[in-house]
C-alpha cells in the first residue's frame, strides 16, 4: 500500500514498448530524429494549435528553463508560497535565470487569486531600476494541495498578469490529473485562458523521465534551445525522451492513466472522510489526499506498512498535523480499500 | 527643505579635507596603501576587537558581497519583507550569490522577531536536497521603518539563527543613526549580541561613497576578496575609499553626524505628531519619519517646495497613505521648523 | 552504414531488460532505492576502492556538476582547446560554476602534456585577487581525437596539477573505449594515477541516458547533491538511471561493448589507411577514425548513403580537410567492409 | 620615482575642485541630478553624436556591464589573451554575463588583427546549440602592451565582427593616451570605425574613481541600468561620479593629462633605448614602457627606490624577462631623468 508519491511507481507498459520499438536502427541525435518530429505534431493536435514543444527529463528542468527563457536576471517571478518552484527545487529558478527573484504569494488551497497577484504587483515599481521587474507568474495545475484551478480562475490571474506585461507559466507536473478532473480540453485550460508557456508533466503519470516545455506562442521560444543545452538537458539519444512522450500522448494514454489515479484518490478521500476523527484539508480534485488522523493513528498506519508522508504546506493552518497520500496510474482499488479498512480500525482505537 | 533622502545631500567637510590630504604622492594601489591599513586599525578600535574590514563604494555591494561570502548558491537568506536587500537592490543578493533564495519575513515596524525566524526555519528542511538551505539572516539596523533593534532583540534573533547554523548579517546603512539612538557601543550592538558580519554604512551619513564590510570573525572572510574584485568593487586608487572612512571614524565624526540627523528627525516627528490629522506610523528612533497627512495636505506641501516621498512599506497596514521624510547630517533646524509651519497651515486647511 | 556518431545508435538489449525488471513495484524516489545502492557498490568493485558515485542523464551534466563541485566562481579550469567541455557544451561549465574561467590549452592529438599545463600555470598568479585562481584540469579520455592517454601521461599531468593544488577531472564520455584499448584496470587509469573525479560515460556505449560522476575521495563530494538537484538533474524515478548503470556494469558489459566498437574502428582505420590518397590524422585507439579523402571522395561517399561528418578540431593542422567516423557497440563488420569497398572505389575514381 | 602604475597616483586638482563645488545643496540621487545631465551632454559633444553614457566607479565594472548588456549567457566574447578583461579581472566578465565564454586570441604587441578574428570565428558554429555563440569582440585601446590601434586597424576588425553580427567593445581604460598618440578625434577612433560600446576610462588619468560606459547606438543600451543597479554600481550620491567626469571632460583636461603622461613615456622610452643592453619590447605609443635590463640591473634599480614591476604578457616571447614602467599625469620630467641616470649607471655596471 504505497501512497507516498507518484514518483515511487514505475512506468506504464506502453512506455516500455515504445522504447523497445524506438531502439531500431540509427537515428540522428540531439532531437533531429523522426520521433521528436512526431511528438511535435502530437502536441499541435493535443492543443489544437501550432505550439513549440521541447523535451527534457525532469520537471525542475522544465520549469526552470521556461523561467530562464521568459525572465531576465533582473526580473521577478511570482508563485504560490507552497509551489514546487518556490520550495522544492533547491533554488533552481534562481540558478537557471541567473538570479531572478522569486516572489512567494499566499493563497488558500494552494491557489493564487487574481486579487492577490494584483495586490502584490501594486508594489512592484515597474520601470524603476531599484526593483526586480515582474516578468512571470507561475501557476501549479493541479496545485500542491491537490486542488485544481478552473479555467475561469486561470483566466482571471492571466488577465491581471497580461495587463502588466507578465507572462503566464503553468507548472503542469500533474496537468493530466487536472484535466481528468475538469473534463475540459487541454486548450481550454491553457492558451485559451491565457497560459503562455507550460511544463507538461509525464513522469509522475507513467513515464520514466519525460517532460515537455510548451510555448503556445512560438515567438516566445527565444534562447530556449541554447539554455537547455548549456544546462545539460539536451539528450544525445533524444529518441529516449521522444519515444516516451509519443506513447504517452497516443490514444490519450495520459488521460486514461490520470483518470485512473484520480478515481483512486476520490475513493480514498471519500472513505477517509467517512471516518470519525479524520479531517480532509482540501477538496480532493486530482490524485492527492491531505488528511489528519486522530491521535497517533497516522503513525500506527505507517508502522503497519502503509506508505505516506507527514506533510507541511507553507502558509496553511494545518501545519504539522496533516499527511499526504498520493495515488497513481498503478494504484489498485484493493490497496485503497485495504488502507481504508486499516484506517478505520486505527482511528476507532485512538 | 529637502527631506527626500539622506542620499540627496553632499558630504561633510572633513571628508573632503581627507581627500585633499590623501592626494599627496604615490601610494600602492588596490588597498596596499597606509590609509587602508589605518582604517583597519580604526575599526579594531571602534569594535574593541580584531575585525576584518573591507571597503566598497555602495551599500548594495557591501550587503551582496557579505551574502556571497557566507551563503552558497543553494542556500537561502532570510530578511524582512521590507528590507533593502529584498526589495531595493534589483536582485543583487541573488546575483552575487549565484542564485541563493531570498526568504522574506513579515514583522511589525520593519523588525524581525526571534519567533518569526524560528517559525520560518521550521519549514526549512535542513539537509534535504530539494530545499534551499538556510545560511543567513539579515537584519537592517536602523530598519526601513526608521526603528531601531535593541541589543536584546538582536541577541534573541541571533540565538535562533546560531542554533540552526545560520550566520547573522546586519545591514547597517544607517548603523550610525541606530547607535546614536541606543547610546550603546558599536560592539554592544554587533558581535556582542551575535552579529557575524555587517555592512557599515558611511555614504548616507556624510561620506561621498564609502561602506565597509566587517567580519567579526576573520575566519569567516573566505573568498571575499576574490568576490569583491570580480564584482568590480576593488578600487584601484583605494585610498579614495580609505581616506573617507578614516575621516569618518576619526574623533567619532560618524556619531556626531548621526546624532545631529536624529535630533532633527525627533524635532520633525514631535512637531508633526502635534498636528491635527497627522499620523506617525512608527516610533521615530533614527533619522526617518513616516507620517500620513490629512486630505491633500501632502501633495500641497510638495507643491510648495518641501521634498519628500510618498512611501510604501510592504506588509504594512499604512500602504498607500504615508510619506517618508528623512533628515541628514546637514538638515538645519530652521528647515525643520519651516516645514512644520507649512505643514500646520496645510493640515488645518484640509 | 552509419558512422556519424555513437549517439546515433540505440541501446543494448541488456539495458532494456534491466528497465523491464526495474519496473516492478514501488521504490523510494530520488535515489533512495535499492538499485541505486547496488550501483554504488558496483562502482566500488569496479574501481577497487570506496568511491562516491552519482548518476545523471547526460555527459554535459556530469562534467559541469563535477566542475561546480570542485571549482568556485572565481576559479579557473584548464582543458584542451578541443575538449568537449570547452567547445561543445554551449558554456555549461561557465553556467554551472557561476562563471569560472575556462583556460584552453593547445596540444597534439587532443592531449595536454604536463609541460603545457606547467607552462600555463606559470602565468596563473596564485593568491592574487586580480586573477581567476586555477582549481581544475580536465582531461578527456579517450580524447576528442580518438587517442588515448597512457597511465603515465595522466600521472605526469596530475603531478603538475596536484603540486599546485588543482584537482584532476577526467571526462570519460568514452572511458570504456580507452580502457578497452589500454587493457589496464579502471583503477589504474584513474585514482591510481591521480584522477580526483571523473565523468563515467555510459550513454554513448549502449545506455539510453546514464552517466556517473565518480569522486575517488568521498571527502571531495562537497555540495554535489544540492547542485545536482538545483540543476534539475536529480531524477525522481531514479531507478531509471540506476537500472541502466547496474546492467552496464554487470559482467563487464561496458567493456564488451567498447571492445567491439574499438575493433570496428581498428578495422575501419586499417582499411582506410591502405587506400591511396586517404590520410589518417590521428592514431586509431578508441572508436573514432579521423581521415581525409582525396578530392571529392568524401562528398560522394556521403551521397551514397554513408553517414559521417566533416570535422574540425581546433588547433589542428588538418582544419577543414578531415572527416570523423565513429563506430559503436552496434557497428557491424559487414558495414565496415561495405564502407571500405565503397571508399576504395571512390578514392580510385578521384 | 614611481613608475609602478598610473593607479598609484592621486588625482588632478581640477577633480578635487569639482567635488568641492558639487557639494552645494541637495541634489536628486541615483543620477537624476543636473551634473549627470551635464556629463551626458559633454559626451555628446566629445563624440560629435548623441550617445548614451553611464557612470561607474571602476574599469572592471564598465567592461563587465558592457559585456553583460550585449552578450547573453550562452554567448562568447573574443579578446586578446593578454587583455585586462581576460586575465586581470578575476573572471568578472563571466560573472556579470552569467557565464558567457571568453575566447582568448593571440596577437603581436597586444593587438588582435582582423585575420585572427576571422580565423577564430571560422570555428564558432553559428546557430548550432552545442556551441557558445559569438556576440562580442573587445579591443583594448591603448593595449596592454602600450601600443595603439590605428583607426584603420580597428575598422578592419570591426568589419569582420559586424559581418558576423558581433558587437565591438573598446576597453578604453587608457583611451586618452591612445588619442593623445593618434591625434585623431574620439569619434574617429570609435563609432566612425565601428566601435559599438566603450569603457571610457578616467581613473588612471587623473580622476579618483570614475569611468563611463558609452553606447554609440542608444538602442543597444538594453537592460544596462538594471544590470548596473544589481551589481551595486549605481551610486546613490551620483554627483560624486558626475562631478569628476564633468571636470575631466571640461576644456579637454583628459587630453592634456594624457599628453603629459605620454610625453614622459616617450622621454623614458627614448632614454632607455639609448642604453647598452636595454631592450624595448614594444613601440612606446601610450604611457607604458616595457623593457628588459641587462643582468640584475632591474633588481638593483628597484632596490634603489625606483618603483616598477617585473611583467609578463601572455603569449609574448619576452615572458619572464621584462619590466613594465608606467608614466602618469603626475610624472615629472625630473623623475624620468633621474631614473635614466640611475639606469645608465646600473646597466653599465652589469
Amino acid at each position: 500500500m504505497n501512497f507516498s508519491s507518484d514518483n515511487a511507481e514505475g512506468w506504464a507498459p506502453q512506455i516500455l514498448e515504445a522504447l523497445v520499438e524506438a531502439n531500431e536502427g540509427p537515428m540522428a541525435s540531439y532531437g533531429a530524429d523522426p520521433l521528436t518530429d512526431q511528438v511535435g505534431k502530437a502536441f499541435n493536435d493535443l492543443f489544437e494549435k501550432e505550439v513549440a514543444a521541447f523535451l527534457v527529463p525532469t520537471g525542475t528542468a522544465a520549469n526552470s528553463l521556461a523561467f530562464a527563457t521568459l525572465c531576465p536576471p533582473y526580473g521577478s517571478i511570482y508563485a504560490h508560497e507552497a509551489a514546487h518552484v518556490q520550495i522544492d527545487e533547491c533554488g533552481a529558478p534562481e540558478f537557471f535565470t541567473g538570479g531572478a527573484k522569486m516572489m512567494p504569494l499566499a493563497g488558500e488551497s494552494g491557489k493564487i487569486t487574481a486579487d492577490t497577484l494584483a495586490h502584490a504587483l501594486g508594489f512592484s515599481m515597474k520601470g524603476i531600476v531599484h526593483h526586480s521587474q515582474p516578468h512571470l507568474i507561475s501557476l501549479t495545475q493541479a496545485t500542491e494541495c491537490g486542488t485544481v484551478y478552473s479555467p475561469a480562475e486561470v483566466r482571471a490571474v492571466a488577465d491581471v498578469a497580461h495587463e502588466r506585461d507578465l507572462s503566464v507559466h503553468m507548472d503542469g507536473a500533474r496537468f493530466a490529473n487536472a484535466i481528468a478532473h475538469l473534463k475540459c480540453s487541454p486548450a481550454e485550460m491553457t492558451w485559451k485562458v491565457g497560459v503562455d508557456v507550460m511544463s507538461f508533466g509525464a513522469t509522475k503519470n507513467g513515464c520514466m523521465a519525460a517532460e515537455a516545455v510548451i510555448f503556445f506562442d512560438p515567438a516566445k521560444v527565444g534562447a530556449f534551445e541554447y539554455l537547455r543545452k548549456r544546462a545539460g538537458h539536451l539528450f544525445s539519444k533524444h529518441r529516449v525522451l521522444a519515444a516516451q512522450m509519443a506513447a504517452y500522448l497516443k490514444d490519450d494514454l495520459w488521460l486514461e492513466l490520470a483518470t485512473h489515479a484520480n478515481a483512486q484518490a476520490q475513493r480514498l478521500g471519500k472513505g477517509l472522510s467517512d471516518l470519525e476523527g479524520v479531517r480532509l484539508w482540501y477538496p480532493v480534485e486530482g490524485n492527492e489526499v491531505f488528511a489528519s488522523f486522530p491521535g497517533d493513528a497516522a503513525a500506527r498506519l505507517m508502522s503497519k506498512g502503509v506508505s505516506f508522508h507527514p506533510w507541511i504546506v507553507p502558509g496553511d493552518p494545518a501545519q504539522g498535523q496533516m499527511c499526504r497520500m498520493i495515488t497513481s496510474f498503478r494504484t489498485q482499488e484493493a490497496d485503497v480499500d485495504q488502507f481504508l479498512k486499516l484506517a478505520k480500525k486505527e482511528c476507532v482505537e485512538d
